[in-house]
């Protein structure tokens, strides 16, 4: 183990009873104790967790803060640590949780197991579970024991003996219950929880929707092993929001605060995102020198290339907005892709039929050639349309290969309906003006 | 006053004591009682409805859910309305209150006199007001006959004898007190509450920042009138992100779902921005027309105008919208505009180096003459700086005239810089160029 052969180690740990590996694991020195312990399966760190002694336990529990094994962890490979560790134990995450103070449970992430952005990494310990024979009276009893511990007694929660998550009394039905009822008696049955690995935006959502004050998080065996509470999906909400906004506007977003990072920073996090528009831009730049022979001859449809690329970007980033926010919101799902597409499209030909018009009037007040102008008109038409379904098509593509549909972001359907604009306007200049 | 003359009516019934007014209110025909009592100023409103027969109150209540009474306050002038409604005793607000339902609330909102989007709107009347001289045991029996009435039962107000909510205690203190201490013992006086009138989202914020799971709305003269609850703050923080991705994306925002309105209120949606920004366009056209010289001898110039103008346009979106969100959910809160902008001119200037450099290198690439390519690497050292500027100086203008900064949004900014970027570019390269 102290070589790090963790294949080598847990190969040993798992043929053996959980009573003999806890008593290896009480022989390791400490800052191998806690690396063997996370090395074991889900239904095997249970049995051995019951069968260590209460002093290596908690010292087990210690350990989960201290640097030099989490640096040990940091060595390992990505593939081995998410391979080798399982979930915790529901038993074992309450009482490392309730140890550990919030920026902790940040830094000790790595051996909790939990994936960022999920239900595992936002909840907190500070909820009261009980059993359903307990009486009303009992309860409140209970309650005002427990209560000063733990913020969140607006909603218990009923387990049984194996810590599954049976039913939920809220403070106000216990308030308005008779002092004599049982819990199992007055306890709601159809719980709304989630799922340890559950993205937070999803838990945010549940919250949402159903109006609660706080939502259960269960492992996989639907063991209790935290809460979710409102207050913090709202600051979910707000940083999602927040990310789908820089996200449309060309920038990263990590989560951290933009105006306190360092100027290296903001340059790291926009540059990615020009780079890649710049690269198209070069597409659209080849494009027009191989056209250059026709601009010789008739300089003045530059002018009008701006007119045409902007607005077909702008139509695009229309699009695309409002089809991006309608995916992360909900807001869409009645509605297919193909009908939103569909719509989109005839929103762009609309558009574009009106702004069409506007420009083939200016353009010929410009210049005073017809033949110029039309192709000025029916280009924008044509553009409008093509940028609208790019726009509202592209996330839905995105989404599909699993990809955050706000990465397909306003800078990128701008640039993206530039190049393709170009040709259009080209093709459709040369084939009217007879070049 | 069947006549519309409201100034008339409201001055014959000023000097009059509270208890003619209630005759005189009584005598009238009954879609003309409520015209006759929101005419009231609020001192004398409450006098006046304390005088008036408990029928002719109710019937009075009834009357703010009728359609005719809506009439003949829809036909008055917007100024008239604001200028005669004066805010509702807050007992009639409650009594109101709770007969509406939520779409009522919306279609009486006229007579309720509370703007759209202020705390008056959204606030629910269910809460539970006691008196400071109740016990903790009387407490709990007034819940219980109370509770099934008002959902929000998780904190309750203390309330004097006239209306002046003067403290709260909490569900959870509640239980955890014993029976015989009373509510004036053991209720928190340091009180957080939203007037009326703030803006929701504002209440929003409030909410957010002190994590509550409810806030006490109050009048002008600090009497409760109703709650806002955190699950209604969730869906308001929810739009109002929508609005500011909507208007980031050059679309229009009423609180609507895009998609499920109409084919023609999507295009006026968009259109409004897309007509903006095609007269912007058309001063680029115009600038590129007074060039056109120039491009007849150097065509190939033109091929470097989309790419000059759209990194431009995307370094000022960038900015932009970092700004935007920024002064939204208060980020940026604790630097200066100057500070801001400074930092924006400096990420430019990073942005701009490492792109130009790479934009001379290509260009020289793609037509072999360094005085052109240096000519376009320049320019877009230039074009991002001014971008970055722009972008994250208009925001902070619009918001000094009392505007939304993020009616600033990365579609105009990108459009903007087409302009000022095609004039850097040509005056550059004439330079460099010698023509």
């Amino acid at each position: 183990l102290e070589q790090g052969n963790l294949e080598g180690a847990k190969s040993l740990l798992v043929p053996v009873q959980p009573v003999d590996i806890a008593e290896a694991i009480e022989g390791l020195p400490q800052s191998m104790q806690v690396i063997a312990f996370r090395l074991l399966v889900k239904e095997e760190a249970i049995a051995v967790y019951e069968q260590l002694d209460s002093m290596v336990q908690q010292s087990l529990i210690e350990q989960f803060k201290q640097q030099e094994v989490r640096d040990i962890v940091d060595e390992m490979s990505p593939d081995d640590r998410a391979r080798l560790f399982d979930e915790l134990p529901a038993k074992v995450v309450r009482r490392l949780l309730e140890q550990l103070s919030p920026e902790e449970r940040q830094t000790t992430a790595l051996l909790l197991g939990y994936e960022e952005y999920t239900a595992g990494r936002i909840m907190t310990p500070e909820y009261i579970s009980l059993k359903e024979s307990l009486t009303v009276a009992q309860t409140l009893e209970r309650i005002r024991t427990l209560a000063t511990a733990s913020e969140i007694v607006y909603y218990l929660y009923v387990t049984d003996a194996f810590r599954h998550l049976v039913g939920i009394v809220s403070l106000r039905d216990l308030v308005l219950s008779s002092p004599e009822v049982t819990l199992g008696e007055i306890m709601a049955k159809e719980i709304v929880s989630v799922n340890t690995n559950d993205d937070q935006e999803d838990v945010a959502r549940v919250i949402q929707r159903y109006d609660l004050l706080a939502v259960p998080v269960v492992d996989k065996e639907q063991r209790l092993v935290g809460v979710v509470t409102v207050d913090d999906v709202i600051d979910i909400l707000q940083q999602e929001a927040t990310e789908d906004i820089y996200a449309l506007g060309g920038v990263q977003s990590d989560g951290d605060n933009y105006f306190q990072t360092s100027l290296i920073t903001v340059a790291r996090k926009r540059v990615m995102w020009l780079l890649i528009l710049l690269l198209t831009n070069t597409v659209t730049g080849t494009i027009i020198k191989s056209q250059v022979g026709l601009l010789e001859q008739m300089a003045i449809l530059t002018a009008f290339i701006p007119l045409l690329t902007g607005t077909g970007g702008n139509v695009g980033a229309q699009s695309s907005t409002v089809v991006i926010r309608g995916l992360n919101t909900e807001d869409i799902m009645d509605l297919g892709a193909g009908q939103v597409i569909l719509r989109e499209l005839m929103a762009g030909a609309l558009l574009g039929l009106a702004l069409g018009a506007l420009a083939t009037v200016w353009a010929y007040g410009l210049q005073g050639n017809w033949l110029v102008s039309m192709s000025v008109g029916i280009s924008l038409v044509a553009i409008a349309i093509l940028a609208s379904v790019a726009g509202s098509a592209l996330p839905f593509v995105f989404r599909s290969f699993g990809l955050d549909p706000a990465l397909m972001s306003a800078p990128f359907i701008t640039t993206a309906v530039d190049v393709i604009g170009v040709l259009i306007y080209f093709s459709i200049a040369r084939l009217i003006l007879g070049l």
